[in-house]
């Protein structure tokens, strides 16, 4: 049996309570700052609000407030905040934190700080103090993985991921179920791009939403499903390109992290929500304030995060403009508030024929 | 002015005559002698029953005993059955095609004759009298293309190949509109590997509808989107596995023919309703002679095209049993009426870390 806080009482946080107690484990769930209501209705007793599932017996719930009192003697420490939560999250376990615990990251996204991208599990230990941040084990994960199904135990296949392979076996062990299927990479770049990634190209293929409310279905009823098609396989390719770039695996693209979680993302949630906005015309910064200022679009976020970091890097050359035009659009569309245009002339860009007539 | 025949009155062969119409071409269209009702529709003025539009002016409809008047000068032959009418497409336009007419197949599928795996482009040649065989052009099509939006004129994205460059730029100067959007590439076995194994994994993807209505949503609401990714990322793996071993490029698996028609294809249609019946318990020979009788399921056509010979090459060790679980599967499924259950424990196992306690 181990002791495990998870920081961050979010839907994916509090969603892996679940095969963690069924495995016997006992878990300390901490809520952020922005958690403050669900914390108070768990406490109470109710259901979590968004994950619609109570939480287990073996699960205790704390505010932030008790970080130092629910970190005594955990045998791991999950973060489970949002990708803004980040560097919180590092400050916040910088003053509790043994540096013999390691750590699982679910959070998803990428940074930019204008010159690079780095993963989050490297901004993480970025923000660590130094006497942690040189010897802290961390690990993340990967792969299509609604929290509400993995809270109601339906089956779910991810991958763990951490350059210390013998980690990797250890943190399986303890969360793999007979519904909650686990694999184990140490790709760790490759499997933290594809996931960060698959946000905003779910968030391009939610624009077909919109687009299709506008035009109104055809009269014979057809869809859009061959636009939304195009765009996920041009995101796929994209997100090929950025792995090879920032040196992980190519594997990972057409596997669980990149194909699986692309797909299970473009199923709906927040990112398809305001993709329809931007399809339906509405500029980013007025879907927001107006339609989701509450809500945090991950898809959105990593566009903000790393927006002008790509632009930079392309300038330079250090990036190829013509491998990435749907990551631009969508940078285009979410940082400059441009109309949500699909450049078809600049997909697929490096098959062997020029095109032309388009 | 091109003037082109289509053989094959079916949704997809009438489809293309859209965009070509729209580009002042002529098409004369034929349908096989299982088309009798859509020509005797489309020659009575109404519309493709299926398709659910009027053809358009430019196009003759003809009968298949009117193939050798309908063949004649035209400077295209575009193959619009479907993977059971290849020999006899091919058989036909042994009499009457001329040497000089390239042919362009929309047909998906792929061949077994016990020994090894063919596309069918090679079988349709193959099948073709010695004068024709040696020096006949052939293109195919591959790419995320619902027939139902190309006819109503919605953004398509698809992918010509051949190994004749030249010719491909041509076909695609024939059919390129403002919606139908043409790339080129080559890579005529791994695309054509692409768009023939996507039907097989929608299939299997499609087993989740009947699963998910079989143990009903869950006090959540929760759906069962994160099996049905991990389906579709084993998919693209195995895929990727077989466009590499069968000599095609992987590049072609994260990209239109491979996640762009895995993507679209998991939208609806025979494959998944054969899919929902199977997940629902019904063994394959039941489901289709009781509720599919007459539909041609394409995912099932392909097992029951290459089953035996996939497990001779495995017997054989010319292909990898560890790597095509989920192909094992559904073959199995459909070939020997065997239960619908997920492998979960053989599933990615060519990760680096071995999988336990399943």
């Amino acid at each position: 049996m181990a002791k495990i806080l998870i920081l961050g009482a979010g839907v994916m946080g509090t969603a892996l309570s679940v095969p963690l107690t069924d495995n016997g484990h006992v878990v300390n769930l901490v809520g952020t700052h922005l958690d403050g209501d669900i914390i108070a209705k768990l406490q109470a007793g109710y259901p979590h609000p968004r994950l619609g599932i109570q939480v287990g017996e073996r699960v205790t719930i704390y505010t932030y407030e008790e970080l130092s009192e629910a970190v005594k003697g955990v045998d791991l420490v999950v973060i489970g905040v949002n990708s803004h939560g980040i560097e919180w999250a590092a400050q916040a376990l910088s003053l509790v934190l043994s540096i013999d615990t390691p750590i699982l990251a679910i959070t998803k996204g990428l940074a930019g700080d204008g010159e690079k991208l780095s993963i989050l599990p490297d901004v993480l230990v970025a923000h660590l103090p130094d006497s942690l941040r040189t010897r802290i084990q961390i690990a993340a994960i990967g792969g299509p993985s609604i929290a509400q199904e993995l809270a109601a135990r339906r089956h779910t296949c991810v991958m763990f991921t951490s350059k210390n392979a013998a980690l990797l076996q250890h943190l399986a062990s303890l969360a793999r179920t007979s519904y909650y299927h686990i694999w184990t990479d140490t790709d760790i770049i490759g499997i933290e791009v594809c996931v960060a990634l698959k946000n905003v190209y779910a968030l391009a293929v939610g624009l077909v939403i919109g687009f299709l409310e506008k035009e109104g279905k055809a009269v014979n009823n057809a869809e859009m499903h061959n636009l939304a098609a195009a765009i996920f396989a041009q995101g796929m390719r994209e997100t090929a390109y950025l792995v090879d770039k920032m040196g992980g695996k190519t594997e990972s693209v057409y596997s669980l992290p990149g194909a699986g979680d692309l797909y299970v993302t473009c199923q709906g949630g927040r990112n398809s929500r305001m993709g329809r906005l931007l399809g339906l015309g509405i500029p980013y910064s007025q879907a927001k304030a107006e339609y989701m200022p509450n809500d945090t679009v991950e898809g959105a976020s990593l566009a903000l995060a790393i927006g002008s970091t790509v632009e930079n890097m392309i300038d330079k050359g250090e990036l190829d403009a013509i491998a990435l035009p749907l990551l631009r659009t969508m940078i285009d569309i979410v940082c400059h508030n441009a109309p949500a245009i699909i450049p078809w002339e600049k997909f697929f860009a490096t098959s062997q024929s020029p095109k032309i007539d388009f």
